[in-house]
């Protein structure tokens, strides 16, 4: 039996769900999706990997690192005062921030394909930034796609056909209300790795004028599959955007597709970039940003200041660490550490995931309620931590060994467990997997 | 003749045009849209209402205040104190930050027909959430519009059937590229105070299941009209949405449409929410809301912390310094005190707009001329002013003596010219009006 009881956080979440539909502004925050009753939902301060929550309890984050973006760690000194001394400046003027030109200078510098930037301040947003200009840059409406865009409504048009379209998207059965049917048959999905889907795609429909695909979410891009794709886009005068607000800064500085060696004709960033300030941005060849004049694309919040000084001092960091290496390097430590803690436990441990975004499933247990039972025990024991974890600067191997102590400790009560067994350990159900009604 | 020579700030923007389609991220703050060549375009830093330029020159902002955002002036200290113990503590965890669920309380406080609430962090964003609430509980996919509600494809789409339909709605002969053209008929215009036409518009579609207008830009709304619009979504089981991210907080402790008594289904807020952070918000009653839970809406940097802990600070201190009604009170003088002036120059000036988002017209010469000319001879005796101004709490009466003072002696001036003479004075050009590309 799991220890959790109500907390100050778990009272909270309780309130917030009257009064926020959902709870969070991020499916991925609502307390449902890790422990039922007995998650902290909210936290006070943070530091390195480490979080406090309502009631002063310190948790190491082991888990989602604000959902990927920390990865310096929280709060790192030379990314907030960057912030501090910004804000003590002036966050926003009728005047601009010079510091987003310099960060548009940084990032067309570790990307030598790309000429010019625009900014905004969430992923989807910059998704849908990279779409409009696509579409007006190519003059062709419809969007062919691979992984997970956001919430927008062009991505969510691909649902219209059949619900079934996002599943292996990261979103099975999501219904796409709100999102007007007229867009049914503009986003068309494809499979990664599939290079005679999408060429078969492209071959048939001489009105895509957008290919957007994630680099890597999960398996590695088979050879010749980003070389495959880049070249059918050349080909039917179509705009190539890799999504890059997962993947970028996991393993170069810059985007995934750096590592490849494959040049798109725009990119999205978010998520790290800031190391939890709000910042995304759409980079892009000239011939291709420049559509962005032909079109009204255009927000007041854009131009606030605390998000291009925070990416210029992450980005700072990140070089003078290596942290984009390092934590692909740290995180395929952790995957064979997974892959050897289950082993010596006697369980069958696998794992996937970019390693820098590294999961992991146990053979032969129900995965929601492995999931579950492994989020509430390493609770109890001071950890966020489930079966997925985004490696950040923070997790240091000292770090990393009290850590693989305590979930050792989990391996070993769940090698003695059936599935029967494990529903009954959790009284409150097991997590909920992807998107559902919250009431 | 005007005095500006080229700065560090007209410099950088030489930079940021090759580096960013259009300069900046917002259309209104491009230099081109003030004074060509001599616009300092960039800020290193503000308090009150001046904002210094990279030069280390101080100007006083007698003009757009942040383009709206900062009512309670630049640098404000109850704001940025609540903003910098944020940083200190953490922007962004795996856990949710509790101010979200204080702020929903608090603006549901001040709207007691809304019951929930969803934040963004741009107004595009929040109109095009709210749009998507919208459809989700109606049903139906057309929207009809009245006002300016942002960038996304849906507001932009009614620019598809004629370059037209946004004339008089803030952007006219704006083009649509890259929105999808099977948006085509998706969105409707129709012209504020006009409640024939909506009505026809009503009568003559089913499929209308969202009507989204402004509560008031320039004139107020005639007698009847907000409450007649309100009967026609009820009878139409249309969601009707007030978009409150400009005029919001101008007049009263929330909406203006608090001020008309006229209640909608939804709202949307941004600009002076946070008070120069980045924050906006859609409010609702619960059973329009509770469709956000049947649709995905959802990104990670809407759960980022300054937002709504700056949003707090900003409501507090509007609430204790009655700064809403203020403004209105302040903006109500300097439309008198600008006709009063041009009647002493013996110039004919009229007034128009919101009084706290007021602006004046010169008669008998070129509108864009006067508004350069007076930007430049403004920005030579130190203000950022040209014939609008969003006013703020930093507008004291000190400040606004010193400010007429100055605009007296460009009246005069005004006043001995005609528009040969007004165009000789303007070596480098009129401003730039509404939507151009630049290059």
């Amino acid at each position: 039996m799991t220890k959790q009881q109500p907390n100050t956080g778990t009272e909270l979440w309780q309130r917030a769900k009257k009064l926020i539909p959902g709870g969070s502004m991020l499916l991925s925050k609502r307390a449902e999706m890790y422990l039922p009753q007995g998650w902290p939902a909210y936290f006070d301060r943070t530091e390195g990997c480490s979080v406090w929550d309502l009631d002063g309890r310190e948790f190491k984050d082991l888990g989602l690192m604000g959902v990927g973006t920390n990865i310096l760690g929280y709060s790192r000194p030379e990314v907030d005062s960057a912030v501090l001394a910004t804000v003590n400046k002036g966050n926003l003027s009728t005047l601009n921030a010079p510091e987003e030109v310099y960060l548009a200078e940084k990032l067309v510098e570790l990307h030598p394909w790309a000429d010019m930037v625009r900014y905004a301040r969430s992923g989807g947003e910059a998704c849908a930034i990279a779409v409009r200009i696509g579409r007006a840059a190519s003059g062709k409406d419809k969007v062919a796609f691979c992984g997970y865009h956001g919430w927008h409504d062009w991505y969510l048009a691909a649902n219209l056909s059949s619900d079934d379209s996002l599943t292996g998207h990261l979103l099975p059965g999501l219904e796409p209300n709100g999102v007007p049917k007229a867009l049914t048959g503009t986003s068309i999905p494809f499979q990664f790795n599939d290079l005679e889907q999408i060429t078969q795609i492209m071959e048939s429909d001489d009105h895509i004028g957008v290919i957007y695909m994630e680099v890597q979410r999960s398996d590695p891009p088979a050879p010749g599959f980003l070389e495959g794709v880049r070249a059918l886009a050349t080909k039917h005068n179509a705009v190539l955007i890799f999504d890059e607000c997962t993947s970028g800064f996991r393993r170069e500085l810059g985007g995934m597709h750096v590592h490849y060696g494959v040049e798109p004709d725009l990119a999205s960033f978010g998520k790290t970039l800031g190391n939890g300030y709000a910042i995304t941005a759409v980079i892009g060849r000239a011939e291709v940003m420049e559509a962005a004049q032909t079109s009204f694309i255009s927000s007041t919040f854009w131009t606030e200041r605390i998000g291009p000084t925070a990416a210029l001092a992450t980005l700072d960091v990140m070089e003078k660490e290596s942290a984009t290496q390092r934590v692909h390097e740290i995180g395929i430590g952790v995957q064979r550490q997974w892959e050897k803690l289950g082993a010596d436990a006697g369980l069958t441990v696998t794992t996937g995931g970019l390693p820098a975004l590294a999961n992991f499933a146990v053979a032969g247990l129900d995965p929601l309620a492995v999931k579950t039972y492994i989020t509430s025990r390493m609770l109890d024991q001071g950890y966020l931590a489930g079966n997925s974890l985004y490696v950040s600067l923070a997790h240091t191997d000292a770090i990393l060994d009290q850590y693989y102590e305590a979930l050792s400790v989990v391996f070993a009560e769940l090698a003695q467990m059936d599935d029967t067994q494990l529903a009954s350990a959790l009284p409150n159900g097991t997590a909920q997997a992807g998107f559902k009604r919250l009431t």
